[in-house]
């Protein structure tokens, strides 16, 4: 993708923005202020901006004559960027230069860590999971008539040096047929043994030549959302992926709902029955998609936090929720995908992720896989945030982990106008300090509905930032804005007025919303300082912090730091790994080494409850403020409000 | 069994016979002629006999009088053996003495060969398959919650120094109740490796301690006939076993009827349902009837030939019956037992034997390691007759094997008045060389209905001998009794009149008859011949024969080489297994050994089709006489007909 120069005037701050990003965006990411309040949809007019060098794609729009236009007048919002630009803010939009001359916090997003199989191969961590062998048989005659299988077996030792094989049933069932179709031309499907003293298996054989041919499926069985993808394990290419929300969701939003459902009679087995329904609509939508013949898929592997495993394999998962909090099992053995109910061939097995405990899962053994953090030297902070936070702290040569109930505030729970991540969401916001009026920015660039998890980080750290509220949360009654007003017993700022929103009522942001916030990111904060002191570390100790999940990629870094939910740390040694459970499964699929690391790993893998750990209350206490009762642990922070004591703004 | 001796007057022959057979058995198998026609029924009154010292149970009849009880009458038939006795054949049924005294062929049956676990252990063959281990768990706590099976496994190291373990996925949905059912006290069966270097698999866990009970179970999976043995592992007995006709017989009556049914649209899934049907039909009684715990059962071990095998686990069984006659595959992964249909637990593995070539299968190769051939020096023939006959050449060196179609003669088929061996068969005969009246007696002791296989083999072996039919197995028109009759172009005799059977017809044997016989042994024995042929052997180098299947434990060894069906020799180098396929099954469940040599076995196996060797066809036709075209291969034979020619009887 390309990139391009984009120069705001009158304040001469200069950002680097993609192609196809708009304008309001790329005002955004270098902390320059626009007025904008309808979420991107170009519908307020407020965004008005004057381009005087270059020029950008779309921005027209009714809020704009003809002489506007003429001008060279766009919508921000609307404007896409398709080289370098000048653009100057208008008037309306221009505050005080001295605090745009000092951004308190220019937008950092994590580097993305990016996986592929060549890189695998060169790192030396390809190991063939699956191999496909075309031969051609001489046919059987009465003085030569051995067993189809020995006659195949024998001929792949001869022709590719294959020895110690085994096959399945679902091979002997299907050889008589298939060996004879294409007159003794055929291409056996061959699955490596994990460990090296292992056996290889034929699980598949088909007619012909189909040895280009060869694919897996990966999964992430999220409690809300499931995510396929198939895989070329030849170029190790992602052919087709997608999502559906889980269908469990009818029976509880959350874990602990599920758990609780499973517990009635038939319970489990319907909940089983639910899921599987989500993956063959999965299965059946990515396999259409790529025009994948089914026979060529070899192995699903999947991965899930401890109760979705469980459920997915219909073990009881009674235990996880009572205390001890004991799971069935870390290890699972490869089951017949079909045997679970998958619209998948006779021969595919299904391998499941290993967990740890009850709430450190396959999806989070899936991201240190991923991730990689196993196999370096670097000791890492692994980090993914959704209801639940699980964090893991390692390296090569040992690996810690806990998991901590942060509530639902980063998925929309109880906040006022919180909602997912989906269209209509607030996930970017950032205001004039003088005026204390938004830029607002929607997914999907309409008109608000709510906000979600990121677009709450980003507000409540502006807001903290700018001195509108204080370190426990707390507005400043004393500023004077029609924004801020006083509800029964707390005040609230006014996002978006009723007539620019979806909703028809005005979109706002209590106490009591930032309350919830300051709740959940002291749970984490607390969970990370409890887990690194219980395992003798300090936050200095920590070379590198992986972000996993879906909030991770929209999170902006400073922000999260900004109001304590991560350690101040500097934002390049932040990798954001995206959906590590999928990532996981998808480097099991392509490589036997990962399958094998995996046992190690798990067992390597000391998990702590925090609830045992006498610290963890007095840590979360600490952290319930912004961002900490301990200022002294956000040096970078403490010198930006000291800059603001010192010249204030407002 | 005690034991008692028996002598008969007037010709002072003693014989000794176990308690609880009848006089006209021990009679029998002295050679000493009492005329019998009804089978033992005890209706024809003709059998009398008086017991001069010692006394029998029952043996009185209305056939009787008061007065000849008095005197010591009884009617031999059904007279039971419950001491020594002295008794006196009357004048009625004695014969010429000097006959008598040349008894042509002693009944000679085989050793048979006996097998239990204590052997096995003092061989050192014992590899224990399963073994079960109880232990107590520490109950887990907030700070030592490890997963369920991470906890069992971990202890059963500790306890019981188990090392290498995995867990199936049954054991994983049962391990959270059944951990706590009583307290963490818990048994774990584990299964053991079949190669050294494999792991061991946890395949169930129960509450509470177990230990003492472990099971599992053998099946012979005959065309015909199913059985079925519960076996102890602990100590080798056998708990139960049942046997049921195989329910697919409906669907035809041999191997190949079969075959063509199972290319019927359904065809195959309709004869697998079937058999499953009889199988549980025979599970259910073992398991009632021992009062076995199916929770303690840990595999089900199956053998039977290749047709019986493929159809058993759906694989499509097509090419057996076509040129060059090929099978699937030799060897079968292990299969749960529950997803072929079986009513057994979730955790019990089928193990399915072997097979060689499409007619040399599982059942032969379950007999050559129930025989033990494949650890002799010895050299061997193996045979099991039955519709076709399967032979084995070998030792621990090498073996080779072949299988030629004997035709149904032994089963009854092909024969006017053949049946098969079941209640109403006459299975022994012998006559009076003079009158040519005969002494039948009958399975089940009751009137005739028809001939079975051991039956006509004794048959046409005293004609033979006494001359009375020829080498070609016609009749001696110039006898002159009521006995033998011409019909349409042959002779026959009458082997019961009308009046003296179940079926109000004369039960007799025709010339065509013997025909079939001839060419039934005809073939075995040429099958014999060829194979020894085709390895460079004469029957001068065999030193063992091992004979199985039901044909084999009836047999009159004498009698079989007396018509050429087996190569003469020293009837104490043959041994009878009874039922191989059902004894292989059995020692395959009680030790690893014999499932770790079997592989090494099949491999070792070289099949020949007769069909392919030229010689086959010369030795069949040089077989089609009584004993054969060469009377030289039967010395001893030449001996007896030699003398009788110098001092005929008749």
């Amino acid at each position: 993708m390309s990139k391009h120069q984009i120069t705001f005037l009158p304040y001469n701050i200069s950002t680097i923005a993609p192609a196809g990003s708009t304008l309001i965006q790329a005002a955004l990411d270098a902390g320059v202020h626009i007025n904008a309040s309808c979420g991107g949809e170009g519908v307020c007019g407020k965004c008005r901006v004057r381009v005087e060098a270059g020029s950008v794609a779309d921005g027209v729009s009714e809020q704009l004559d003809q002489e506007d236009i003429q001008k060279g007048y766009r919508l921000a919002c609307r404007s896409i960027v398709t080289g370098d630009l000048t653009v100057r803010i208008p008037v309306e939009s221009t505050i005080d230069a001295a605090v745009l001359n000092r951004p308190a916090s220019p937008r950092r997003s994590a580097r993305i860590q990016e996986f592929n199989l060549e890189e695998l191969k060169e790192r030396g961590l390809f190991l063939a999971p699956v191999e496909k062998k075309f031969l051609t048989i001489p046919p059987p005659s009465p003085s030569d008539n051995l067993p189809d299988l020995t006659r195949l077996i024998g001929f792949l030792k001869l022709q590719h040096d294959e020895h110690k094989l085994e096959a399945d049933l679902s091979v002997i069932r299907k050889i008589p047929q298939v060996i004879r179709q294409d007159d003794f031309r055929v291409t056996a499907t061959l699955v490596r043994p994990v460990r090296a003293d292992g056996k290889t298996r034929i699980i598949n054989i088909q007619a012909g030549d189909t040895s280009s041919r060869s694919l897996a499926i990966a999964m992430d069985i999220g409690t809300t959302t499931i995510y396929g993808q198939l895989i070329d394990l030849i170029s190790g290419e992602v052919r087709a992926e997608h999502a559906e929300f889980n269908a469990q969701i009818s029976y509880g939003e959350d874990v602990i709902s599920r758990l609780v459902y499973a517990e009635k009679p038939g319970g489990m087995d319907r909940l089983q029955e639910v899921v599987i329904g989500t993956i063959n609509k999965i299965l059946g939508k990515i396999i259409r998609r790529s025009g994948a013949d089914p026979q060529d898929i070899a192995t699903i592997t999947l991965a899930g936090n401890t109760t979705m495993t469980q459920l997915l394999l219909k073990v009881n998962p009674r235990f996880i929720r009572r205390a001890p909090y004991v799971p069935a099992s870390s290890i699972y053995p490869p089951i017949k995908a079909r045997e679970l109910g998958m619209n998948l061939e006779d021969h595919v097995a299904a391998l499941v992720y290993p967990c740890v405990s009850s709430y450190v899962g396959g999806d989070i053994v899936a991201g240190v896989m991923g991730s990689g953090i196993y196999r370096t030297e670097e000791l890492t902070l692994f980090l993914d945030v959704g209801t639940n936070a699980e964090i893991v702290i390692g390296n090569r040569d040992w690996l810690a982990c806990a998991a901590c109930s942060a509530g639902p505030a980063f998925e929309g729970g109880g906040l006022q106008f919180g909602m997912r991540a989906a269209k209509g969401a607030i996930e970017d916001f950032s205001f004039d300090p003088a005026t204390l009026e938004p830029m607002i920015m929607t997914i999907g660039r309409v008109r608000p509905k709510g906000i979600c998890g990121s677009g709450l980080i980003n507000m409540v750290a502006v807001m903290f930032e700018m001195g509108v509220i204080d370190n426990l949360g707390k507005f400043n009654p004393a500023l004077n804005t029609p924004r801020i007003r006083r509800r029964e017993g707390f005040y609230e700022y006014v996002v978006a007025w009723k007539d620019e929103t979806q909703i028809d009522r005005d979109i706002t942001l209590s106490e009591i919303d930032i309350e919830n916030l300051i709740r959940t990111k002291g749970a984490i904060y607390s969970g990370c300082m409890t887990l690194l002191a219980e395992v003798g570390l300090s936050l200095d100790d920590i070379q590198r912090v992986v972000l996993a999940g879906g909030f991770g990629s929209f999170v902006d870094l400073e922000k999260a730091m900004t109001i304590g939910l991560l350690p101040e740390m500097d934002p390049d040694r932040v990798t954001y790994l995206g959906n590590g459970s999928l990532l996981g499964a998808k480097m099991s699929s392509l490589t036997n080494r990962i399958r094998r690391d995996v046992a190690e790993v798990v067992r390597k893998m000391t998990n702590f409850e925090l609830s045992e750990t006498i610290s963890y209350m007095d840590n979360y206490i600490a952290a319930l403020f912004l961002p900490h009762t301990d200022l002294r642990q956000f040096p970078r922070l403490q010198a930006r409000l000291e800059a603001r004591r010192i010249n204030p703004v407002a």
